[in-house]
């Protein structure tokens, strides 16, 4: 953890230009939490009006913040709010010790920017089980308070990194009724990524102005086709958190039912969720699992996750090898409704495997050239119903095992 | 597969001897399945009177082998019996073809040994999803029904390996009503390995006289409770089958209630399963976990298993970092129930954390010199009820990603 990783092999060119949302400011401060010479605080201060909702881990052993946040998201408010992070400790399983340190991040914040409590949302990402000292965030409000600036996403995105490679970033511009709203959101997670309910940090910012009720109803049925879609290790982290918060300075309503906001949200979430899994520890190659044909569309996911999830898939994708004998297995061990002949195979657009077997068609050499790209598609057809589900991950590979052997050394 | 691996350092010094069970004789042979130079084929042959039971796997792309061998293990026989097992092949998703090598095996097997074609049980295990060249094994019929030995039985354990560094057996004889009743066994396993109903191949041979009743009943309760209880990887074979047969040569008549018995298979079965760990592909490192106060075994049993297949705390095994943290990540994430406040986590004799945060009696220095250990303990208490399990299990090194991200090149 800290050690200079060079970045992955899939992140994007450059963080991407983020549009201003009006109505945020942020600013980001090295408070030396447990890393040094990097910023490791964020703070995000929303306007009065804006509305907020969340989705966070429904890990049995959540952490002090991710209770905290969950007490506060379901009460309105027009007091405006504020968002603070920091990475290096995730303050998860540290006892009593835990809602002492949310809280004398949360009132403290709540005083420096005369908002109250109610409306200070905190997370933690880093190590678990180590004592936050939280005092060495709240010595650096007056000089995070002193320099917010609309223009600070990327610098909010840098400081919540942990074992990431690169920040992660990703916005949407659409037009309703003749003005612009815009959606810009920041993430963060690389390891320990198995969302349940919401998913490591990130944090989404729009312009619309959205009542609560209707943004959490979004935030919740879109996490569930994105944050919730993808997997690096099977590890459900117990920080999980996902943020959105609408300013309503674009004056534009919009609810629900507004499909061409929806839409946007969705290709924003689904970015992040992407970014996230092209830094999985480790990742050389992204992979998208489609599953067709199930029963339901609960045992399409539980398939998809089976086969996203198998280390033997995983580390044949490693290898570049095109093992569709190990998608069989994963098939077969998932739990979920299958019929060994009636499931189709294909690599990309190579069809390897259908009626109980391989395909005449299959060509070994193909598939294993297909196995060479960085962007691969393994999709599988049940033949049983109508039940679908797409889930994305990465190889496993050495550097996975690098990364984690020696975290905390 | 099939390349020079190293012994693993958790192997037992040498192959155990193992008693001859009267009533059972072996051979094997080099058909050339897929490997060269190297036995592939075993033949087990059971005396008339023989009972036989089994367990197998539950998956639903599980191969023609099982299926043809779950069809038969119900079925009464004074005939004697036959098992068959190849290496290299696992004749699994190979279509109506694994249905015509199934058959086209047992059925040569039955002529040969002059037996019902329904006293045949045949396991195949290897590569997933190529045709089964069944003609190279039926080749080898004289010459393995020539050269059946009852004391061959080290033989068969070598000629069932795959990705195995050491051939895998176990014993027991106890004394029951003035005589020995004898229990020997063979079991290959490595990779592929989170059994579910049986595991792996495995089998059993005993001289005790049991109805087919009571031994299939002992053999799926101890079954639960050792096979089931291990993992290497969370991935389920589509091959498992683990046989138990009982020849009656001993003359001591044994039932489900046969106290003696009972234990000593038991023993025997968490032997081999232990070893099959110890053979995980690419593990440094035998771990068990035991977990108790659950709010119900099952509860136990997955909290158990949430731990043992997770990537974040076999890295950190293999790495030797005593990151307790990922234990308490693991049981958050496991779906049973668990309150954060109350548990209670060791690592061997060492509290490491109790009442939600590390304890203060902990050390990390004692921790980590724990760590070191080839033989360690993880045992966790919810101090919710009175469920509990133990599962075992190894790390998750670059060894494992060496074997299998090139598996079938």
């Amino acid at each position: 953890m800290g050690k200079i990783t060079k970045v992955s092999p899939l992140a994007p060119e450059a963080f991407p230009s983020l549009p201003v949302i009006e109505g945020v400011t942020f600013s980001a401060a090295q408070a030396g939490v447990r890393y040094q010479g990097r910023t490791d605080v964020m703070l995000a201060l929303l306007s009065p009006g804006t509305t907020m909702a969340g989705v966070f881990t429904r890990s049995a052993t959540r952490s002090a913040p991710v209770l905290d946040c969950q007490a506060k998201i379901g009460m309105d408010s027009d007091a405006g709010a504020a968002i603070i992070v920091n990475s290096g400790n995730s303050n998860a399983f540290t006892g009593k010790n835990g809602v002492i340190s949310t809280r004398a991040v949360t009132s403290a914040v709540a005083e420096a920017l005369g908002l109250p409590e109610t409306r200070v949302f905190s997370s933690s990402t880093g190590v678990i089980g180590e004592p936050l000292p939280h005092e060495r965030i709240t010595a650096k409000l007056a000089e995070l308070a002193g320099s917010m600036d609309k223009g600070a996403i990327a610098s909010a995105a840098r400081a919540i990194m942990t074992t990431d490679t690169f920040p992660k970033g990703a916005s949407a511009e659409i037009e309703i009724d003749g003005k612009t709203v815009k959606i810009a959101g920041i993430a963060k997670g690389s390891g320990m990524i198995a969302p349940d309910m919401a998913t490591m940090l990130v944090y989404i910012f729009t312009d619309a102005s959205v009542e609560r009720i209707d943004l959490q109803a979004m935030l919740s049925a879109l996490t569930d086709v994105t944050f919730n879609c993808i997997t690096v290790d099977s590890d459900t982290s117990t920080s999980d958190t996902l943020l959105l918060a609408a300013t309503g300075a674009s004056g534009v309503k919009v609810s629900r039912e507004t499909g061409a906001f929806r839409e946007a949200l969705h290709g924003v979430m689904l970015d992040l969720a992407h970014q996230v899994v092209r830094d999985g520890e480790g990742a050389t190659k992204f992979v998208e699992v489609a599953v067709t044909g199930a029963a339901s569309d609960t045992d399409a996911k539980t398939h998809a996750m089976s086969i996203a999830n198998s280390p033997l898939i995983k580390t044949a994708i490693a290898g570049e090898d095109p093992n569709w004998g190990r998608v069989v297995m994963a098939i077969g061990k998932s739990g979920a409704a299958a019929d060994r002949d009636l499931l189709t195979i294909r690599f990309g657009d190579l069809l390897v495997a259908e009626n109980g077997w391989v395909s005449p068609a299959y060509d070994e050499a193909k598939a294993a050239a297909y196995m060479k790209g960085e962007y691969l598609r393994i999709s599988v057809d049940l033949g049983l119903g109508q039940g679908k589900c797409t889930v994305w991950t990465c190889d496993l590979t050495h550097g996975y095992i690098d990364i984690n052997a020696d975290y905390r050394s």
